[in-house]
């Protein structure tokens, strides 16, 4: 038995019209002598009308029931599509949460996949030529509805294409792959033709908004080959795949990402001794504020500087609880500055050519950019910027590193 | 463990003004000691927006898939009504068919209740002091979501009253109970305190449609005191209940009602031999027409018409199948006539009390309305007349029997 996921997001399902282009792409794969597993999105905008119709009945939705409301967005479309299959001629049954079933645990609108026991979808793609499987939504171990949080049915595609033995899992959206970076930004973007798992988690939490994290870490830990593609086009897109010789030898870097989201707050003149760390960051955790980078000054007489990064929507809370934390420790004080943005570049070939870092930030100074803070990893450098200089370190950087295309 | 079942139709949920009053018949049950069990039909015209998306998505929507969808109008309303119950402090959780189970046949937008095992449900009800159940929905023996036809809510919240022990099930509605007949025909029209099942169902099955016939059946069934209230008055509306003698003696006729939606044909010239009823109503049988009354001519020389009626809805098919049967046993020929109407008088104490049906024929008679057909049961006798007459005859019965009121 041949078997494909493809998974279509909101905007690929919006309305009849959309849905037909869906069936078209099915309806290929079906001719091909695939079984075809199809997880769709709720219809775009329906999830946020939901919401909405949430917070005008109640201040604070109970989250399990926001997850009962939620779910029907899903179940919607896949009931008109299963229909529209059927039509066509095409043997197709639909499948939400609890049917197929994938497994999560009870954390309500941002719940994880357990397990996804597929002996029962197994023997229904023997029946059926399409199975139509709701995204985004699963059955907690206390028999609830839950649902994997925004952008979950990309997860949900990988987690069933895992199930079923690692099978190929086609992501279609409104890009028609994964860029090097933004073009709205960069008109000279290219589309990466193959990118690594290891690569595309570094681009998806830099806000590349093509694949959720949690899809491609799952992708990543049951090698599942994810490809990238667009609902309106024929092109084959990008593969993100696992890590070859040939990858790691041609390209040092394969994209630049940013992210305009980040918030800097300093913790002004604390005592340098062991422990302040954790002073300060434990409490952070602790509320669920993801802190992004970390530096810390040089001390001078005991006494240093603390500088970190967080996301804009965390903004007031980290400033409550450094500066809370800040009174009981003895620092002078907290500030922040909310015009910055990061930029990293990103790739795999960084781990076999040295000197990466020093070609970005020599390639910043000649553009007389300033970077504000910097951090590194095994396959991404990200720097801190002024945001008003943001645009032109981007483009600097991807003309730096040859990923400019011909436009 | 005190248990009270409460259902509340599209109306009483269309908006969070009606569910707020929604809500305050609940709390007030909590109030008083009851663990209630809320059944909620998906809110007013979201089936039928529902339906229309179909009819636009597909000519012929595949009725499995059309119960994904309308089941997902009964999860709106559940999730929408746990938060407001929530809000108000009270421990409420929804459930949808496959959690309860409410375990259905497989025949889709139309599937009837196998059983419904009440253990899981029962131990919820110790955890929660609210259970919001999504009405008209169920799971098939095939794990698949189904929907038991329109109103089919009302037979979901008796059936869950019957599973938990025939305790009392409150249909809550846009009127405040069964009335003698329909008050915007006959003003003097009464709200009966008390209906034997076999009543309500000669009611129901004449267009009645205060409950669902199938939920009557069922309450008969197992027993279950159903009352008949409003959602928007505190009268205590009608009970549907067990035949007692106090009933019996008392009242000869309950209720007055009539049906519009009736058509008569008349196959004429047919011989009358042994097999000409069989060869005319099996066909309609087999095509799903439910044949209400029949009447045949006294046979003259060996010739004769039989005389039926059918819904308006089935009168096309009805006439092509008849058509084609009078060929085939050599009748003279087919003829219809829409304009008719049905009224019937309903009262379990005609059972001991002879003469009933003399008194509704002279009164009848009295006010010059012509009878064209008649047929009778144990506790219903049922005439056909000219449509321009029904009115007419509806208020001379309902005067004849004593149900005037004083208005």
């Amino acid at each position: 038995m041949k078997i494909l996921v493809q998974k279509f997001g909101g905007s690929s399902v919006a309305d009849l019209e959309c849905m037909k282009k869906v069936r078209a792409k099915v309806t290929k794969a079906v001719a091909e002598g695939y079984k075809v597993v199809v997880v769709l999105s709720a219809r775009s905008g329906q999830t946020n009308k939901l919401l909405e119709m949430a917070y005008q009945w109640s201040d604070e939705p109970l989250p399990a029931e926001l997850d009962v409301l939620l779910a029907t967005g899903e179940q919607e479309s896949i009931a008109l599509f299963t229909m529209l299959l059927h039509d066509e001629g095409i043997k197709a049954r639909s499948m939400v949460g609890y049917q197929v079933p994938i497994l999560t645990d009870t954390s309500h609108t941002s719940a994880r996949i357990i397990s996804i026991q597929a002996d029962y979808f197994r023997s229904q793609l023997e029946d059926y030529d399409v199975i139509v499987m709701a995204g985004f939504q699963g059955v907690s171990t206390e028999n609830r509805i839950t649902t994997l949080g925004r952008g979950g049915s990309d997860t949900s595609a990988v987690a069933i294409a895992a199930a079923l033995g690692s099978v190929d899992c086609h992501i279609y959206t409104d890009v028609d792959g994964v860029y090097t970076t933004d073009p709205r930004l960069v008109p000279k973007a290219t589309k990466i033709p193959k990118v690594t798992y290891e690569e595309m988690l570094e681009m998806a939490s830099m806000g590349a908004k093509v694949l959720q994290i949690r899809s491609v870490e799952f992708a990543k830990k049951y090698k599942v080959p994810v490809w990238v593609r667009s609902t309106f086009s024929e092109d084959e897109g990008t593969l993100v795949t696992q890590e070859d010789e040939s990858m790691m030898e041609s390209v040092m870097v394969s994209g630049v990402a940013f992210d305009r989201d980040q918030v800097r707050v300093t913790v002004l003149g604390i005592p340098d001794k062991p422990g302040i760390s954790a002073a300060l960051f434990a409490p952070l955790a602790e509320h669920d504020i993801l802190v992004d980078m970390i530096v810390q000054k040089a001390s001078r007489e005991g006494i240093t500087d603390m500088t970190f990064t967080v996301s804009r929507k965390d903004l007031k809370r980290a400033l409550a609880l450094s500066e809370q934390v800040c009174k009981e420790i003895g620092g002078e004080g907290v500030e922040y500055d909310g015009e910055i943005s990061k930029v990293s570049v990103i790739g795999v070939g960084m781990r076999n050519h040295s000197g990466v870092a020093a070609m970005a930030f020599e390639a910043l100074y000649k553009a007389d950019i300033n970077i504000l803070m910097i951090s590194t990893s095994e396959i991404k450098i990200s720097c801190i910027v002024r945001e008003d200089q943001l645009e032109k370190a981007v483009q600097t950087l991807h003309t730096t590193f040859g990923l400019d295309g011909i436009i």
